[in-house]
């Protein structure tokens, strides 16, 4: 941020009175130009037949990690709702039709200030194809999961989590809601011996 | 927004290419400026001693809502978690020291671009004092709750909702994680006769 987005002058980086953090201020018209984390949100779609589980990945077609696999999602927009965004997520980059379950994960990615969640969903039907933001849209059993090419961590941990889940589910339990904060970067590639 | 807080030009309203959407976007340079949901985030601190529970509430100290109460709270900064908001804010507004617990509610306020949540919190003792956003603060048993001068829905809805866990908890069982829309505004004053 270099100019007032109200007055056009330039902004210096200041702490308010009041306030114990340096924030965008501008000295001609007095505007302080907070900046807050923003929601990424998405699903965990599951398709469910003959006792195999299969879950909805997309592949980016976007920067950064184009090429890699992901769960749907993306940034929520004013004036919906967390469940609405993770809906409207999945159908753009997924053309998936979805029954949503209950929120699964909250994971904080502080260090991109970022807060991603990841709702339960169940697909409706096999009509998914992929979106503008994807090369492709497969379906994967747990073993198949492209776990070495995953586009973020919160993808890996909600996919593990899930998984972790599942296996409870399987033996009567249910699924439960995980919160988690990720410090560390995508695991690095395994380096040969 | 009136200007482009990138070069200072004046901002226009329209659909980019490849969106579906209108954004402030600046016809010199192209960049586009996304505005999205912010979180506001607080805890519910209880006290419990010999089978009574009481919860902390601050009396607002600053607008929207001045003197009336509310659950420590607000918005989330660049660079924490959900979790360190949350005492962060505790500790601004009650001067309160607490344990965190679990998430307990995720409350969207899609007509204001809110989302708000609140952790579960055990006071770790009672030296708490009003910080400068707020007029007073003190321990409230269920039915000593001022609901009717609460400052928002979400406060309502997650007193609410922690009261009715807190039976289920008395008879064995365990706080929950709720997520609920607050379409609605605050409850009106009863009408006088």
């Amino acid at each position: 941020m270099k100019f007032c987005s109200e007055c056009a002058h330039p902004v210096t980086v200041a702490i308010p009175e009041g306030d114990n953090r340096p924030r965008y201020v501008c000295t001609q018209c007095g505007t302080i130009h907070y900046q807050n984390p923003k929601m990424v949100i998405g699903t965990i779609p599951v398709w469910e037949q003959d006792g195999e589980l299969k879950v909805l990945l997309c592949k980016r077609a976007i920067e950064p990690r184009y090429g890699y696999w992901t769960l749907p999602a993306g940034f929520m927009e004013n004036e919906e709702t967390t469940g609405q965004a993770a809906m409207r997520e999945t159908e753009e980059e997924a053309g998936a039709n979805v029954a949503l379950g209950e929120l699964f994960t909250l994971l904080n990615v502080a260090h991109v200030h970022q807060v991603h969640l990841f709702y339960l969903a169940r697909l409706l039907d096999l009509d998914y194809e992929a979106g503008v933001e994807s090369l492709d849209v497969q379906m994967f059993a747990e073993h198949e999961i492209p776990w070495d090419d995953l586009a973020f961590p919160t993808i890996r941990t909600t996919l593990e989590l899930f998984f972790a889940d599942r296996r409870k589910v399987l033996e009567g339990g249910s699924y439960g809601f995980h919160g988690r904060d990720i410090t560390k970067p995508m695991r690095a590639p395994v380096e040969p011996d």
